[in-house]
C-alpha cells in the first residue's frame, strides 16, 4: 500500500463498470471488482460510485481505517492525481427521486414495496369506474374500514432465542399443498383491472404454489381460467342463479375441468350492498345517456356494476340449499360468508367440509363485524368448528402480521382480494411481485415472533384483550327480557 | 354470423335508440334491440354505447367469446366499414362528472343517493340563517354528533341462508299503518326551506303511507297542512303555552281535525338551549340594524330564532300537566323528550300512551346522552316500558341501519328530522327521495342481517358491546355516600 | 283593511324608527310601531325593516294569513305604490359579516358568545409574550388539555317535567354569599392583558356578587386591588416565600385589610413546570439582547415569566407548614393543589377549611391527573371530606355545564383562570360579560338538567361511567409485590 | 428622589451595557447597574432595555409603584428631556422571532429546549438517507409509535407538601456510578449524523457522568470510541455473528479494554425488520445506478442500511447461546430484547444479570407491543425478576416524565436512542445540551410528584389503570381450547 502512483481522473472513469471497478476514498484509488459482490452492504451501493469518488457515502457509514485493514494491499491502485480534477468530477451522482410519483403514470414496479402501494397506485391510474367498483363498500363503509384497523388492535407476544434461520410457510388448504396459507379471494371483473384478467392471476399462483377461487362474476369462464395454469388447483366461488338449472349446469361444467378442488357457496350477498362509490358512477352515466329508458325507481336508486351484476342472485337459498348443492356435486362445500358463532355450527350441523368468515370485503352491510373479530367469535363461542373443518377468513388482509394473526386464531388460510386486483394493474408481474412481499412479510413475522413453520402457531404468540370485551357471548344477553310483538 | 355486409358508421348511426339499437365490438355490429332490456348489467349501459363503438367498455367486462355465444347468429348485422370511420366516431360518449359541484347551484337530484346527500347541498345552497337555524345544537355540539356517531359503535351480528326474496318494512305507529316505521319529526319552520314547507311534507307523506309529526312551531297552521294531505293521519307535537288557555283552544281545534291521532307533548325544551350558530347570526343581524331598540343583556345573549321563538313555551309544566291534558283531550299522548329510566317509568305511572327518546337534536342540553344510549338504558333499568307503550326515538339517524337497530333495540318507530328539512330543499319530490332511499336502506339492511319482516327484529341480532358498560344503572351509585347539603 | 290608498316609497321611508315603524309584506303596508315590541320573534327582526319590504324574511317564518289574523284593521295603511318603486327599494338591507373577523383587531364585544370565543381573540390580539405567559402549560400540555376534554365525557342524566321558571344559583363560599358558585382563579400579572388588570376584575366581581382570589404574583399589591372594590370580600393566594418574614408580613397585611375571607396556599407549584411556549418566547429575546449576561446554563434552560417570577416560592413546604401558617393568620386555610385522595385527607388532618383540587391549570406536572378526576377520586376514596370542609376545583371548565357537574360531584364551587384574563382584553366590560355568559350557561344547564337551586345538585345526574374505571383506589395495588430498592 | 435634572436621550444610550445600565419608566431615568443581577424576572428582561425606554413592557408586569419603593434614591437620575427625544428613540428594540426557522439551516442550539426539538431539525436538515435510516420503523410504524404515545396513558398521582427544594437524580448500573439513570441506547451508524459519530457520544456521557452502549454496528470501533473517553464505564451491545469466532474475537478485544462493564446481547433482531422508509431509500438508488448487477428478488425487496447491515447476523442463537457467552467472556450479559414475562424469567433461569425490555425502537415486528407495556407485563406476572436483577427499558423515551414512570414501575434505568442520534446534529454540545434537558426534565417531575431521591420511586406515585386491561396473563387464556394441528 506503498504506492505512490498518481491516477488520473479519466483513468479513473474507465474503471466504471461491474467488470472492472474503482472508486476514490479520501484521496485513494482502490480496485473494488472482485470486493463488490461480497459487500455487506450489497454490490450496488459499491457499483453506483464506480469510476467515481466516494469518500462522503463512504465516511457515511464506516471509519477510516475499514478499507485498508479490508482489503488485500494490490487492490490500492494509487492516489488521486488532483491536478486532473475537473468541474465533471466534482458533481455528485445523478439523484433517484426519493418517492414515487404518482399523478400520471404508473412509477416503476420494483418501487412498490408493500400491498398499499399497490392500491395507491391504483386509485391514481385505474379508471374512475375500475377504482369505483373496486374499491367501494357499504354506505359509510365503517365495516370496510374495520377489517383493517382491527388488525392493528392485535398485538403480538414475541419469544426471542429461538433458532429462527429459516421459516416455513407451507401449509394445505382443503387437502392441496401450497406455498403459504394464503389465496386470492373471489372478486368480480378482474378484466377492469387487466386485459388477461383473472388468467394472469391464475399465471402468477401456479408459478408460486398458490390458490385462486375464481368467481362466478369473472370476467372469463372458468374453463378458459383453468386453462392459463394446466393442472393447477382451483376453488370455484358460486353464486346460486334464481333459475337453479342454471348453477346446476355451471356446476356440472366446474366439477368436469378436474382441477376445482372446492366450492365457495357464498351467502353474505342474497342481495347486493349499497356501494356508494359505485352507485355514483352509475348514476353519472345514466345523466349522460339521453337513450336509457329510465325507471324513476331505478335512476332514484343510484346503479353500480355490483347491483346489476347481482340481479340474478337468488336471495331464496336458505341452509336446505346446501343439501341441493350436496346432491349436485361431489366437490367439498366451503360456506362463505358466515359472520357469528350460531352460523359456524349450523355450517357443521349441515355436513360442510369449510367455513369462510367473510363480509364480502365490507360491500354488503356496514357495521357488519370486522372478520377478525368473527374469528375471535367462534374462538370463544364454538371452538370446536376449528377441529371439525377447516376455516378461512378475509377482510382487511394486508401485511404479512395480519395473516399470522389469523393463522394464531385458528385460521386455516387467508384470503385477500382487492390488492390482487390492484397488483393486476401490472399484470402478472405485479402479482407475483405482491405474492413475492407478502410471503416476505409472513417470514420476517414468523421469525420474529418466534416460530419457525406453522404447526406451531397458537393464540398464546398474540394479545387480543384490547378487543376481547367486543366479543359477544351467545348465550343469555344483556336485555334478556326481549319479547318479540306483533306489529302489524 | 358468417355475413361480411360492410356496415357503414353513417347507417351504424341511425340506430342509436331503446327502438333500434346497434352496436360495434371488435368491428362486429351487433343488433341488441330485443337483448337490451334482459341484459343483466342493465339496459341503460348497452343504449349509452347505441350507435355507437362499445369495444372498450364491453372488454372491460366481458370475455370476448360471450357475445357470440349469447346472441342469435341474426342479431350479427355485419362488420363495420373501416373506410367510413371520421373523427366523431372516435370520440367517446360524453363523460359525467362523477362528483357533485355544489359551489353554486344545486346538483341535480338524481345524483343524491343518501341524507348526507342532502345535507351537504343544503350547507351549500340554503340560506345563512336557514342553514344556522336548522344544522345548530346546544353549545360545543356533543350531543347532537355523539346522537350520530353512537350508531356507528353498534354493529349487526348478521345471519346467513335465510330467504331474503322480500323484506316487508310496514308496521303501525299508535294504531295506524304506516309503510316503515319511520316517522316525519316535529321541526319548526319548515317554510324556511321551502315556500310549501309543512303541506310539502305532508303530501309526500301521505302519497309513501309515512306519518309526520306537526310542529306548534310549524310555518303553517296544522289545519293548512291537513288540508294538503286530506284524510291521512297526523301527529301533533305540543309545546304547553304559558297561557294553558291559548294551548287548550289549539288542542280543540287539533283534535277536531280528526285526522290527528295522538299528541306529542314536548317536555326537553322547558328553556330553549344556547345554539351557538343560531345566536351569531341573530347577533350580526343586530349589529347591522341601527333601529332596534337593543336591550343590553338581549344583545350579549346573542339571539337565535330557536330562543326567540320559544318564549312561549310554559317552563312550569310538571307530571301533573299530563292530567290537565288527558282532561283537555282525547287524543293519546306521547312525552317527547325522555332522556332516563326514571323519566320512562313515569310516563307508565301517569298514564300516557307512548315515550318519545329524545334530546332534541341535542339542541337542548349539551352532553345530554345519545338517543340510542337512554332506548339502551330503558332495556336494561325498565324493559317492562316496552311492553306497556310504544316508545320512539330521534337523534342522529341517517340510514337505514341505524331504523334497525332502533327497532331491534325495541323502538316502535323511529323520527327524522333535520334530514327531512334538508330534503325541502327540493320541494315535495326532494321528501320522496329520500323516503325512497331510506326505505331501500331498510329492506336491503333486512335482508343482509337474515330478516324479512319486522316482527323479527331481536337485541340478538345487534352487538352493543362497545357501549354498555356506558349505560347507567338506576340503583346503588358509584358515589352513594353522598348527602345533599344546604347551600344558602 | 279595505284600505285601497295608495302609499309611495318615500312615505314609507319615513317610518323607519321604532317610534314610526312601517313594513311592506306583500304588497301591503303595516304600522308595526305598538305590535314590534310585542313580537314573539323580538322586536329588532321587525325594526331592522322598517322603512323596508319585509315580504322575504317575513314569508320564511310566517304563513300568509298571519299578519291580517293579529294585527288590528287600523294597522293596515294601504297597498305599495308599486310605480313610486326605484333601484333603491329593491336592494336588501345591509348584510352583516356573519363571522368575527379576528386578523387585525378586537371584535365587538357583543359578537362574543362564549368562553372560548375570549379565548380566540386572545390568541389572535395580545402580544405574543402575554399569549404564551397565559396559554402556555407543561412540556406536551396533556394535562392542560385533559382537564378541559375530560368534561366532554361526562354526562347529563336530564329529568323532565321540574318547574323550571327560575334557576337559583345563590350559593355561599367560605361563609360569604355569591351569585353563583364560580370565582376567579388565583393567576399572575393580570397587568399584561389590561392596564387595569386585577383592579378591573374586582370591579366586576364586585358588581356582580362574584369572589376574586388574588395572586401573590398579581400586577397591583392586593391594597390597591382591595381598594378598587371597597368593602367587597376577598381570597388571598399565597406562595409561602424562601424566606418566612417576608410572607408573615405579607399575611399581616392581608388580614389587616379586613376584606380578605380566606388564604389559599398554593402547594401545587414547589418547582415551576417547563412551560415551553412561555420559555421559547424569552429564549429568543435573549438571543436578540446582545448586553445579556448568559449563563448557558439558564440559556440552554431557556426562561418563561413563569419560571422566572417563580424564584422566590419556597420549596421546603411540608405539611408542618400548615401549623406555621395557622399561628400566623386567623384566616381560614384553603390548600390549593391537592390531587390525589391520599393529600386530601391530609388536609382534613391539618386542620384545614377548605381543599382546592388543581394542577396550576397543567403548567405544573404533565399527566398529573385531569382536575375533574381528582374530585371523582375523592368522591370514590374519601367522601368524608365533603362533609368536613368545603371543596374547590379549577382546570379546564369553560361552560356552565361544566360548572354544574363539578358541583353535582360535589365541588362547593368552582375558579376559572385563563377565561378571565383572555376576558380582560375587553377590561372591566369584557369580565362582566363573561360573567354573565357563564352564569346564563349555569342557569340554562340547571333547568334543563330539572333543578332549580344548588341544593339540588347531586351525582345522579351525571353519568361517569366512561371514566369511572380510570379512578384509583388508594387501598392494594395492581402491583402489590413491589418494594423500594436502594439505588446507591 | 426629588431631582430635577433633565437627561438627554443622547446620555442615557451612553449607559446600555451591563457595566452601566440605565432605563427610562414613565420619564423618569433609574440606573439599573447593581439591581439588574438580583431582578426576580432576570438580569436580561432589564438590560434589553438598557439606555431605552422600557415604560411598557415594566408596566406589563409591574405596578407604578414598586420602582421608587425598591431602588435607594440615589438610584434616581433625573427626568427625561423631551425636547431630546428623537426619532430613534421611540422605535422599539430590535424583535426576536419567536418560532424555528428550519427551512434551510440548524437554528442556534439555544432555541431547542425538547427532544421533540432535535427530531424536528433533523427531519429537515439530515440527508434523506440518515433520516430514513434513523427514523424508520417497521412496516405501518404502529409499535414505534405506541412506544410514546403509551406513556400519555399512563398519569401520576402526585403527593404535594414535601420538602423537594433538592432531587437527586444519581443511581447505579450494573454497579456503576451514574449521575442520573438514563444511558445512550446502542444504535448503528451514528457516523451518519456528525464525523464525530460515537466519539461525539462518548466525550459528552463522560463529562455529564452518564454511560453509553456502543453497538457492534458502530461507525467507530469500540476501541477509538473509548480512547476518546479515557476511562469511563461503557456497555457493549453484541450482536452473535454467524461465525461464532468472529464473536468470540470481538468480545475478548473489549473485555480487554478494561472499561466496559456489561455486554447487551441483542436478541430482538435475529433478522432484520421491514423498515419502509430506509427500503425506498435504497430502491431508488438502486435506479439512479445503471451498472447494478441486479439481482431481481433482492430489487424486489428493496433495500434498507438496516438489512443490508444486519446480514452477518446470526438467526440461530438460543437461550443455549447465553451458556457459550458465558463461556467465552466473564462480562455480565444483560439480554436485549425481551417482550415477554415468559422470556424474563428465562433470563433469570438462564443466569443473566440483566434485562433489557426493547422492541428495537419499533423497527423489528410491527404490532409488538410498547415498551413500558412489558414493563407493566412484568411487574404483573414476574415480579419476581425486579429483585433478581437489573431491568432495562427503551422505546419512546423523549421527557423526564417518560423516564420518572419507567423508574416508578420497577426499571433501573432507561435507555434513549433515536433522540441522541438526532442530538448529534450538532455535534457533542448537542448531546450534552439534550443530556441537560432531560436531567433538568427528570428533576422538575420527580420535584413534583413529591420525591426528592430516586429510591423513593413507586408504582403508587403513576395510575396505569388506562392501561391495566390490556396486559396479558400468561395463566390461562381466553381461547383455552386451542390444540396445534399438523399444517402439512
Amino acid at each position: 500500500m506503498a504506492s505512490n502512483r498518481k491516477v488520473s481522473v479519466d483513468e479513473i472513469r474507465q474503471h466504471a463498470s461491474p467488470e472492472s471497478c474503482w472508486i476514490v476514498v479520501d484521496g485513494k484509488v482502490w480496485d473494488m471488482t472482485e470486493f463488490a459482490p461480497d459487500h455487506p452492504g450489497g454490490a450496488e451501493t459499491i457499483l453506483e460510485h464506480a469510476g467515481r469518488d466516494a469518500t462522503e457515502p463512504y465516511s457515511a457509514v464506516h471509519p477510516p481505517s475499514l478499507l485498508p485493514k479490508n482489503l488485500p494491499p494490490n487492490k490500492f491502485i494509487g492516489v488521486l492525481d488532483t491536478t486532473t480534477v475537473d468541474t465533471e468530477w466534482t458533481k455528485p451522482p445523478p439523484k433517484a427521486t426519493p418517492e414515487l410519483t404518482l399523478n400520471q403514470e404508473k412509477p416503476p414496479l420494483q418501487t412498490i414495496i408493500n400491498a398499499n402501494d399497490f392500491e395507491t397506485v391504483a386509485s391514481k391510474t385505474f379508471g374512475a369506474k375500475t377504482w369505483a367498483f373496486y374499491s367501494s363498500a357499504a354506505t359509510d363503509c365503517i365495516t370496510r374500514d374495520a377489517n383493517r384497523s382491527t388488525f392493528d388492535r392485535i398485538w403480538f407476544r414475541p419469544r426471542v432465542l429461538v433458532n429462527v434461520d429459516r421459516a416455513d410457510t407451507r401449509s394445505r388448504i382443503m387437502g392441496n399443498d401450497v406455498s403459504m396459507p394464503l389465496f386470492v379471494s373471489p372478486a368480480a371483473l378482474a378484466g377492469m383491472a387487466h386485459p388477461e384478467g383473472e388468467k394472469a392471476l391464475a399465471r402468477a399462483c401456479k408459478r408460486n404454489g398458490m390458490i385462486q377461487a375464481v368467481s362466478t362474476n369473472a370476467s372469463f369462464p372458468i374453463d378458459e381460467i383453468a386453462d392459463a395454469a394446466p393442472g393447477h388447483p382451483f376453488i370455484f366461488q358460486l353464486y346460486v342463479d334464481r333459475k337453479r338449472e342454471n348453477s346446476a349446469k355451471l356446476l356440472k361444467m366446474v366439477e368436469g375441468l378436474g382441477v376445482v378442488k372446492a366450492v365457495m357457496f357464498t351467502v353474505d350477498a342474497p342481495v347486493i350492498g349499497k356501494r356508494e362509490a359505485d352507485e355514483r358512477v352509475r348514476a353519472d352515466l345514466s345523466v349522460s345517456s339521453p337513450m336509457s329508458k329510465s325507471k324513476a325507481s331505478e335512476d332514484k336508486k343510484g346503479g353500480g356494476v355490483g347491483r346489476t351484476m347481482g340481479s340474478y342472485i337468488d336471495p331464496t337459498s336458505t341452509w336446505e340449499t346446501i343439501a341441493w348443492l350436496k346432491k349436485t356435486t361431489k366437490l367439498p362445500i366451503i360456506v362463505k360468508g358466515v359472520q357469528c358463532a350460531e352460523d359456524a355450527k349450523l355450517c357443521v350441523k349441515y355436513g360442510c367440509q369449510g367455513i369462510f368468515v367473510s363480509n364480502h370485503g365490507g360491500r354488503e352491510l356496514d357495521t357488519a363485524p370486522a372478520a377478525i373479530m368473527v374469528l375471535l367469535e367462534l374462538q370463544k363461542n364454538c371452538p370446536e368448528v376449528f377441529e371439525k373443518l377447516e376455516v378461512f377468513v378475509d377482510g382487511g388482509i394486508r401485511r404479512g402480521t395480519d395473516i399470522l394473526k389469523c393463522l394464531c386464531l385458528g385460521a386455516t388460510a387467508v384470503g385477500i382480494g382487492r390488492s390482487f386486483l390492484y397488483s393486476l394493474n401490472y399484470g402478472e408481474d405485479g402479482v407475483e411481485h405482491l405474492i413475492d412481499i407478502l410471503k416476505d412479510e409472513l417470514e420476517t413475522a414468523m421469525k420474529l415472533v418466534g416460530i419457525t413453520d406453522l404447526s406451531q402457531v397458537h393464540p398464546g404468540l398474540v394479545n387480543t384483550l384490547d378487543v376481547d370485551h367486543l366479543i359477544p357471548t351467545t348465550v343469555g344477553h344483556p336485555y334478556a327480557r326481549w319479547r318479540p310483538r306483533a306489529r302489524i
